[in-house]
């Protein structure tokens, strides 16, 4: 719920080969996003597709449903409609006449994205979301399956292939479960349409980094999530192997229709188209040597927002897509900002200067700010339990560029800003070794640093940090003496501290006393 | 997070005889209200009095509170600060003096609470929130507990007696677990007190309500609420039974400290003391024969700040309590006010039409009603599952002057306002026998609602119904033909309510259908 002022409302409307959808963003170009909206229809576009084009029935169904997206624009205010269509109306012979009645007769300019567009959309959407530097993006569809390339965070190359899971499962799948022949044809079908793509094989070197978007790849993580009880509710930075890949493949291979439809994590209106789906996404991991894959939520339709959203800056991605995401989630919960950055401030000063006693790199400082600036979201909730609160929103939407592991800490390090003793549960499969002793000890510096702002006005400027054998002295920098700062951290932080660096703690401020504060101690 | 550009923050500090506690509440009188801040502190001002008055080292730690209390206002920003003592301070010989020094030091004006006062204001807090029309308001804090009797929802009269939970446990309890001697002298105060309260017999006849609020009758009722699994939240409008009350005085009365301190529901602090407060509260449902009260979160502190936001009532208690605390939370969490009142007057509207084949009351239509001004409020949490997040923040932080029962309805209507099999769990342990109907009907009929508004813009003016042994025939009265609000009533709404209602639907609308969707079906 953004409360700026200047919000607008946008739709990104993707007409596909299967299933027609409509997203509503609300955004401050450049400020934040939040999805308000989202109509879904499933309307087979390409359904009956015959050399004469699209057929009279399916045109009618995405008329309609079109239709129905205007209206809703219309209706609901929509400030700003990007349309699109991919695979069916770009393969349709009469797919050009098709998209000048949409806009004669619905008043919608649907914009026809050829193979190589929809993988750029694609890889744009996952360069807001991935941290790729290198590497290949992949996006299977409907009708189609995109390979991109990234170098340097940019798109380099693309190309389309027919691999789309209803494609295939249409052309080459007669049987349930499927027979030895029909999935020798599909197998067959991927490799020759892979050994297409001229400059796959030459990309194909070591190191490089392997993104997967689009609803069947999705679908495949969430399968190996179900199986492995994963402890968040989002898939951002989620990582599918080879080999759960394999096992689903062999659960999909064996099992009848009506069995697939219960497979836990399986979308039921997925069950039946796809298996081709994951098999050409096992064959690209083979083909590029990869053992495992990161997961995009964003794809084709965040892409062309980002396009929008990214307008002002000399190519289309945030600089850092981590930060970018705490700051947009921040923004979307309307965080108190001057709070936040002072707390902020604060816990990074003591990150800095106990760097001796930790050893903690830019990874964890990382962590430490993301928590820093996200503590208190919880407060949009409620302010009992806010700290649950943050660490539920935290977890529920998920932090793009972060590793689940990540996610989950940044999320404990909310939960435990002001009280209870941190521990790594409910995330501990998730965890390394190190991080029970890392979260005590960011947490200790992140609580310090809530109660020295606990005025919420930034009457500590800062904290300087001296220690020997058995003692850690954090000295407050104040105007003038911040008696509520040190009771409240005295009271509330301190322990923490000392058992996260086995010190005491002495806690002084450069400002004297007031007389009223010397004479109650 | 209240975002309204007239927000003001008022805290109310109260100086008890144990605790000093502010809460700091963000408001826009008479609009709406939410806690931002609380701080807490054990100051014990009670500790050393004597007939001089309130102990040197008991002040100083009064002194040092008020000033960091103080302190926090002034950099926090506070707009206005009520300040309130009660027992301990209007004991004192030497009370006047300390609120004189306060004032001089500290630039704090402290009003003394009498007895009565405090009653009055303790009763106001649960005025507000617990919808009791004649009968007593029971108040047990730490240094007296008061006795108010309220009619047709106003405070008529009230007492206050030293039966204060710490009062009485230092008074007489010496033994661990309690000797039977201990027992009976805190049993023989409590009766010589209530004895003292003359129009306390005179006005117990039979028919009155009780309601109980402090945090020793809120503890008790949590010990009673864990021991039922109880599975909502929040204790609003929660029951507290004689029988469970019993249960907790056994517990109380055998088990020695160490044990107490981990009974589940009991704050360990209070482990110590609870006993002679619960057998207090015993006495008073004996005396009064009840056999259960209604716990009031809203206490003193609360009727301190109600008496300022409805400072332009003439008297200050929400007309309807359950609308107001419905409003406040949708106010709170920003709600889209247009649409979620449209949605309401759609589905109030199909309620009325519908009462000869429902023959629901208004307490139900009140439930649909209020699911219909919250049923979105999850969206500021995520557009994603957002029918779950409302469910969770109306269970979270319920709703004042509805029964626990009537909470979790609410939530559940809210839970299945778009998709879903309506069903009682989590909750089953609260409902009755027809509420799975009543659920499975008010559920549809919202969601009708919701989707002949799924515009968002009011485009459906009002819904007719009407019906014969097999069909319900819903016609839906626009200006134009509402092509997007009928087709996803019909692919959303319409399986829900056929069942509910038993008839097959027909939809239609006054408006004829434009040549494109007639050419569609």
């Amino acid at each position: 719920m953004l409360s700026h002022p200047s919000t607008q409302r946008i739709a990104v409307i993707d007409l596909g080969s299967n299933t027609a959808r409509m997203v509503v963003i609300s955004t401050v170009p450049g400020y934040a996003y939040n999805l308000s909206d989202e109509i879904r229809e499933v309307v087979r576009l390409r359904e009956g597709m015959s050399p004469r084009g699209l057929s009279a029935e399916a045109t009618e169904r995405a008329f309609f449903t079109l239709r129905l997206f205007k209206d809703y624009c219309d209706s609901a205010g929509v400030d700003e409609i990007i349309a699109t269509a991919t695979s069916a109306v770009r393969d349709a012979y009469n797919g050009a006449l098709f998209v000048e009645q949409v806009q004669e007769e619905i008043g919608l300019l649907l914009q026809v994205l050829d193979g190589e567009q929809e993988a750029y959309y694609g890889t744009l959407g996952a360069l807001n979301e991935v941290l790729v530097s290198n590497g290949f993006v992949v996006d299977i569809g409907g009708g189609s399956a995109q390979i991109s390339e990234v170098e340097d965070r940019r798109y380099q190359r693309g190309s389309s292939v027919p691999l789309g899971a209803l494609a295939l499962t249409e052309k080459f799948v007669g049987s349930d479960p499927i027979k030895k022949s029909d999935y020798s044809a599909v197998q067959q079908e991927i490799d020759r349409r892979l050994d297409s793509i001229d400059w796959l094989k030459e990309a194909a070197v070591e190191g490089k980094e392997l993104v997967g978007l689009g609803g069947t790849i999705r679908n495949l993580a969430r399968m190996q999530a179900m199986r492995e009880d994963y402890p968040l509710n989002t898939l951002h930075g989620y990582v599918l192997t080879r080999s759960a890949l394999a096992e689903s493949i062999d659960l999909l291979v064996t099992q009848p229709l009506a069995d697939r439809k219960s497979l836990p994590g399986l979308n039921s209106d997925r069950a039946d188209i796809i298996l081709p789906g994951a098999m050409a996404m096992a064959t690209i991991m083979d083909q590029l040597q990869k053992d495992s894959l990161t997961i995009s939520i964003n794809g084709l339709r965040e892409g062309l927002f980002f396009e929008r959203f990214w307008d002002h800056l000399s190519y289309p991605v945030a600089g850092d897509v981590r930060r970018f995401s705490v700051l947009n989630m921040a923004r979307v919960y309307n965080y108190e900002k001057k709070h936040a950055n002072h707390v902020r401030f604060l816990a990074d000063r003591l990150f800095e200067q106990l760097l001796p006693l930790h050893g903690y790199d830019l990874d964890d400082l990382s962590l430490l700010d993301a928590a820093a600036i996200l503590h208190d979201l919880g407060s949009i909730i409620d302010y009992y339990d806010h700290h649950k609160h943050s660490q539920m929103l935290i977890t529920n939407r998920g932090l793009a560029g972060y590793q689940p592991r990540e996610t989950a800490l940044i999320a404990l390090l909310a939960r435990y800003h002001r009280k209870g003793k941190p521990g790594l549960e409910p995330y501990d499969s998730l965890m390394e070794e190190s991080d029970e002793l890392r979260l005590m000890r960011l947490a200790a510096m992140l609580r310090m640093a809530e109660f020295l702002e606990r005025g919420r006005n930034g009457n500590v400027d800062d904290v300087t940090v001296s220690w020997d054998e058995t003692t850690l002295r954090l000295t407050v920098v104040a105007d003038e003496y911040p008696a509520v700062e040190l009771w409240e951290a005295e009271k509330n932080a301190s322990k923490l501290i000392e058992k996260a660096f086995g010190k005491e703690l002495v806690l002084e401020s450069t400002a004297a006393p007031a007389p009223w504060v010397a004479a109650s101690f």
